[in-house]
């Protein structure tokens, strides 16, 4: 796995003392403040900059998906795959105006379709295995999918993306990503599973026993990421995660999404512990299991906004938060400067 | 008082239909779809557009100051003012990044100084007066500052901005501010004061009592809103209520602030009930005498950042939410013209 070193406190601090010359009162701007000097730490620099940014939307599907746990058909990831490339998407009007480019990653879709040049195909399998019955996919799928994020992330750090979020698409994630939060935190299925895009209490209850017996037919170890990756997670999830950590090694912070996007980020902080420093909360969903894998990595949401769509939506407004973050740093005038008296 | 008729329900129902159609599961973006669908209701129309937005920031000396309830002396008031009108404060860069003119207006600072080309000069006295020794003004010094208020939203709706923020400042309006929600919604001062700015455990417990007598001396009748507003509000709040009266009247929506902006919004509800309709909250500051004020009227923070400073600073962040609100419905592909399948 690729070394990451943790963010420079001194940076941090430097920065943090640089707002409190500016003409405002000693931390009164809160968490907007913590994030440019967040910024700074990652990037080694008093001077951070997030002008270029990628959103990188990986999609893959979910043999459990079989087992009714979601509202729709299986064929909707690849449909979407196209809603993504055509900009009609969710994440695609708020990538807009966030300025951030989308970068669309087929990890694995089971539907045949004739792609899109801006779909990027790197797909493992069509789909995963039925986690219900056995492993989601094997150790060196897992790995594979790994790699591709770690790789997609290198090369939008080789063009210079200073700030990437986390973004997916699958029917039936919402479940695998229930499952990797019941493994990696010890919790029983009820208490991180909610109804992801919105089934009707059948398939609530066919998801939580989906959960369940997963984790009894696998038994995924939580202190190995990748064992959970593969047993219970998804391509697209251990392709995020590889982002992730692809990212973390060049110094560029992450924006994490929901449930889904967390799941593959708190995996990536399993595998390599030191990309927790490399992450920024966005919103807080009504996913229950959201909350849980955020207070675990110590995440608190900067939007609360009751969302659950995924895609890397709550990833792309919280960019705007960033940015007003470094603006902030950049352009306010200081007590001295304004001359303004201090308290 | 002007007449506001309440938003279109018919128009907000319409929307939210609209929205469904979208390619992502019914309600799937939370509050961000409520934001549209209320600006569609308040503007009457299908098609809400916020292009034109501006934040009007009030700024106003309190006679309570003397009784140092603040950590910063009172000539910072002007000092900020001038902050303002150079571009360098928290507020210019944030409303910058929002596309958001910011109109700057004296409405009675204590401190001589020569004025500024872009500082509306609305002047109704230099500071109110101590309302620990008696009202903080005249019933008609604040009918005037409503009045005022209520003038420059018409003039801002004349020149077709379409999104209206509160923004303040003003030593000591932290102390009114929390005046004010204690006398509106019966609590005692330690329900709904918090530190401001930043005072030290003696400033606090002055602005506790300050606000103990300043109720004890004057008692405000909460079910008279100009009452309340001149006994123990201030020139900028009671201007800010006004903003907010006379943007209603306009059908232009109105993002409140912090703790005093919100003073201010709960004020011209109180003046006028339909207001209310037209109001669309920000962040939740650390200020508890906010977090009252917005269940009073049943609004909802959308950004948890932790901030105090006011200015409109809230306002401006949360503008960004609006916008992506109406950017989902003008330009998402729908279930139909995507090709996606339903649920």
């Amino acid at each position: 796995m690729l070394t990451v070193l943790p963010p420079d406190e001194t940076l941090r601090a430097k920065v943090a003392r640089r707002l409190d010359a500016k003409t405002k009162p000693p931390r009164s701007l809160g968490r907007l403040e913590d994030l440019a000097a967040t910024v700074a730490a990652i990037q080694r620099t008093e001077q951070p900059s997030v002008r270029k940014k990628a959103i990188v939307v990986m999609a893959g599907d979910h043999g459990v998906a079989a087992s009714g746990v979601s509202a729709y058909p299986q064929e909707v990831t690849v449909q979407m795959l196209a809603n993504f490339a055509a900009g009609g998407a969710a994440i695609c009007v708020l990538a807009r105006q966030a300025g951030a480019e989308v970068v669309i990653v087929d990890m694995g879709c089971a539907t045949a379709w004739k792609g899109h040049p801006a779909v990027l195909d790197r797909r493992i399998a069509k789909g995963t295995r039925d986690f219900t019955k056995g492993p989601a996919m094997t150790r060196e799928e897992a790995q594979k999918a790994v790699d591709v994020g770690i790789a997609i992330a290198t090369e939008l750090a080789d063009r210079e993306v200073s700030l990437l979020g986390l973004g997916e698409m699958g029917i039936g994630n919402t479940t695998a990503a229930s499952a990797m939060a019941a493994a990696f935190l010890g919790l029983a299925p009820e208490e991180v599973t909610g109804r992801g895009t919105g089934v009707d209490d059948s398939g609530y209850r066919r998801k939580l026993e989906g959960i369940r017996r997963a984790l009894e037919v696998n038994r995924p170890d939580p202190a190995d990421g990748l064992d959970v990756l593969a047993k219970v997670g998804g391509f697209e999830i251990a392709g995020l995660a590889g982002v992730a950590i692809g990212a973390a090694a060049r110094r560029v912070p992450v924006v994490t999404d929901g449930l889904i996007a967390t799941a593959a980020a708190l995996a990536a902080t399993r595998l390599v512990p030191a990309v927790r420093g490399y992450l920024i909360p966005s919103h807080g969903s009504v996913e229950i299991g959201h909350r849980r894998l955020l207070e675990a990595m110590n995440l608190k949401p900067l939007l609360d906004l009751e969302m659950r769509l995924g895609e890397g939506t709550g990833a792309a407004l919280a960019m705007h938060l960033v940015d007003a973050s470094i603006r902030i740093l950049d352009e306010m005038a200081t007590f001295e400067s304004a001359g303004v008296s201090g308290p």
